[in-house]
Order: structure tokens, then sequence, then C-alpha cells
């Protein structure tokens, strides 16, 4: 394992166990939705939104665990949004991780109240005093979520990726389509360091340039996956996304073009970085790794 | 028209309006989505949770304007709960309001993708300044309504009447669903004014005691129209909680005991507005009108 990789492996263990505390639990009449909630956000994952945040806190010398109930909301938003996207209404995946994805295991209503439990629960972590002294904070908090997990960030990228099975897009459209579906709250992720440590304007600006041309990034390498993976590697289905028709940059770039402009995005991203200087080295090792994933 | 039919309709047409303004709207790519946000939101209903934040300002002598973007916020929830509740895989309606629920006008994914902004939208709402200059209420606002909307609160009280279907509850089992599902908005829709205004916690908590019981009369009114009602005077489909077999307060109780218990559960409910003398003439008013109305 590479210094990285287990930096990663270590910030992963901390964010599942901050999610275990957080999460509701008990014996109450309704825990079977509690179960549901700690079955969908404690089944594994990367990570790679809350590592975000804690890499970008690392900026301006705050450590891990100051930073792990806002890395914990945004993961547990990212949750949320797989459980809906996965629902047989919309993209109708049974697997998700290897694992029954939620409303196979439970069933399609017990998946649609995990998914808005996760949500509001995001949103009460964020409000609570733990997350940061100043309320002006976590003020700043809640509000760059909401815009970014809204109708005018994720949920409207994820109406627009679902239009698009119909009416398909141009390149601009792919691109605006994936900016929010995925980059605003990847924006959102490497901006909340900053947003907690209370840094400059230009500063966070410069973390959100950063996530957007790492977004995109992730995005073209995650539709290669999904051309090139296997499913027993990517550990969902895959080859879905043509199937489905989906918009995706490798309809119009080829396999070899989606990977050099994934290359190309990677470089631009980290020149956002350029003035943190060696802080900024766990964001850095970041790209790289998003470059190359298997899964 | 009496003075307090006057007073409601006059508030649910500011409410309106407020949310018109706070709705996203344009012609991105992803408008649909905001069209079916608007379609939901702006359909018509009676507003009563924004009227106990109006109502429950007015205690405290904040006027209307003041109070909308709260009450805003609590309706929008509301919405986006419905929305979810008429989903096929939840309570399967067609009919809203005399209208066709979201997923018959639009489709099942723009259903759930609606509620999901729409309930994000709230949370946006109460972080902005504009909600109030001071951070800490504004805070207060969105910790209070994430308790009340979430696992622990709205959602997790469906997850209990879903369940309820094949498990029948026993009276305390129907009690703790009720409060859940619906006590829990009501409460905070209740409390938000005296939260907007700063006010001491015994008050807040007056204000709590009263929607506590004002939303278990609600609840048994509601189960009485179901029962008795016309789908063309209630506005949506009739009679579905009996053939669901759903647990309500009637099966126990027998229509007559239901109505008395209503009752009961009003005057207990104005008791706790004693000490507020006139300033909550409204919030009494609100009272007899739930106790007796039609639809």
């Amino acid at each position: 394992m590479t210094d990285f990789a287990a930096k990663l492996a270590k910030a992963a263990k901390a964010v599942d166990q901050e999610m275990d505390n957080l999460l509701p639990h008990g014996q109450e009449l309704e825990h079977r939705l509690f179960d549901a909630m700690r079955y969908t956000v404690l089944g594994g994952g990367k990570r790679l939104r809350p590592f975000l945040v804690i890499a970008g806190g690392e900026i301006f010398d705050l450590d891990m665990a100051e930073c792990l109930r806002v890395a914990a909301a945004v993961e547990i938003v990212h949750a949320y949004s797989l459980v809906h996207d996965d629902l047989p209404c919309m993209d109708d995946d049974d697997l998700r991780r290897g694992q029954p994805t939620v409303h196979i295991k439970f069933d399609e209503a017990a998946a649609v109240l995990t998914g808005d439990a996760l949500l509001t629960l995001a949103f009460e972590i964020l409000a609570d005093r733990q997350t940061s002294p100043d309320p002006e904070v976590r003020m700043a908090l809640v509000a760059g979520l909401a815009r970014a997990a809204g109708g005018q960030g994720m949920v409207g990228g994820q109406m627009l990726d679902l239009w698009a099975e119909s009416h398909p897009l141009n390149e601009a459209g792919i691109a605006r389509m994936q900016r929010l579906k995925t980059g605003e709250m990847i924006a959102f992720s490497s901006e909340a360091g900053g947003i907690l440590a209370r840094a400059r304007p230009q500063q966070r600006q410069a973390l959100r340039m950063f996530a957007h041309d790492l977004g995109l990034a992730f995005q073209i390498t995650d539709d290669l996956l999904d051309v090139e993976g296997s499913a027993e590697q990517v550990g969902k289905a895959t080859g879905k996304d043509a199937a489905a028709g989906k918009a995706t940059i490798i309809a119009k770039l080829g396999v070899e073009g989606a990977r050099d402009r994934a290359a190309l995005l990677s470089r631009q991203a980290t020149a956002h970085l350029d003035h943190f200087g060696k802080k900024a080295n766990s964001l850095r090792d970041l790209c790289d790794f998003v470059l190359n994933r298997s899964n």
C-alpha cells in the first residue's frame, strides 16, 4: 500500500467511525429506518468527498478531528443520492459496492425514506454547535451544502442526466450536467475546510477551481470504468450508461480522447494549488489517485 | 367568510407569493425540475403550518412579513413529504388537492427528485441572512427543522405508518406514529415564531405543548375526513386508510369516540396559551378551525 493509500484508508476509517456515532440507532418502533440508514452509509466506499474536506482543512492547519463532522455530512449526502439514484424509477440498480442496493435489501418505500432521512441528518449535523463554535461558519456550511446538493446543484444534474436519455445533450450540455450532478458537491467538499478555517475568499475560490477540474476528471474516469471495468472490479453493474443511451464524454471523444482529457484536467486542477505549497500535497496525491483508480 | 377564514386566506396568499419568489425558475436544461417544484408547491392547500409560524410570531409582536421565509420553509418541507408519500411505492395516490400528483403529472423519477430538491431548498432558505440577522437564530431554525423533519421525526413516522400496514400498532404505537409523522413538524411550526423572536425557553415550551395537542387533534380530524368525507370534498381519494389497513385512532375508538377525543385535545391545546393573553387569539381560532374543518 502506498503512503497515500494508507492515508486515504485511515481517513475513511475515521469518517466511518464518526458516521457510526452520528447515525441514529435504537429499538424504537421505527428502528427499521435506522437500520436502513446504517446499511446505506456504513457499507463501505472510498470516502473521497470526506477526504477532500480533510485534505482541504490540512491547508489551513486543521487537524482531521476538526473536519470529521463536515466530512461525515458530505458523505451522508452522497450516500442519500446513491440510494435515490439506484431506485427502479431512476437508474434501477440492484447492486452497489458489491452489495444489494437499499430497495432490494429493504424495499422501495424504505429506500425513499432512508434517503430523505439521511439528507435531513446532514443539515442537522452541520447546524450543531459541535461542528464549529462560530454560528456564521455553521451557516456558511449549511448554505453551501444546500446550494451544492439541491435543484441548482446535484439534484438538478440528476434530473438533467435522466432527461438526456431521451434528449441527447451536446458537449456543453454534458459538461453542465456533470458539473451539477457531481461537480458542485465536489467543489463544496473541497471548499469546506476553508469555510471551517475562515479562509480568505480567494483561497476558497482556488479550492473551488481545483475542485471544478478534479470533478470533471473524476467523472471521465467514472465513465471510462463503466466502459472498461468488469462488474466484479467496479462493484456495480457496468456498461449500463451505454445501454441506457446516457450522455457521456466518451461518446464524443472516444476512449483515448477521454483519457487524455482526464489527464489534462488533472494537471489543470493541481495548478490551482500552487500557492498553497506543500500543505496541499494531499489534494495533489488525490488527483493522481483519481486519474489512476481502477474502481 | 368569517374573520378568521379571511385572515387564513390572507396569510396563505402571502406565503404563496413568498414561495413563488423563493422557488427557482429559468430556462436552463434542468428547468423541468423547477417546473415540477413549482407545480408541487404552488398547487394550493390550506397552508396551516405557515399559519402556525405567523400566528406564533404574533405572540411576540413579529409582523407577518418577518415570518414569511420560515413559513415558506415549513410549507416547502410539507410539500416535499406529500410528493414522496404519494409515490406508487408509498401511498400510491394519483390525486392531491383535486389535481394529478407529481409522479402522474411528470413521472416517478421527477417526483423523487422534486421532493429532494424541495427539502434541500428549505434549509437553504433558513440559512440565508434574510431569514434573521442573528446567525444563532438561523442555526436554531435549521437544527429544529432538521430534527422535526428527519428520521427521528416526520420521516420516522412515515416509516412507522407504512410498517403498521403489516404490523398493527396498539394505541400507544399509533400515538407515537402520529406524533412523529405530523406532530413534530406542527410543533416546530408553532415554536418557530418564538425562535425567530428569541422567546424564553418556557414560552417556546408552551408553544410546543400547544402544538402537541393540536397535532393529535388535527390527525384525528384527518382520519375522520378519510372515513366520512367524499373524495370531491376532501380533494383526494378517501377511505384509503381503512382499505390499506392503516392504523388510525378511529379503529380503536369509533367515529364518535374519536370526535370527542379531538374536542378534548383542542381544549387542552388552548389551555397552554392562557398566559399569552389576547396575542394568542389567532392560534385559538386555528384550533376551532381544525376541529370543524370539512377538508
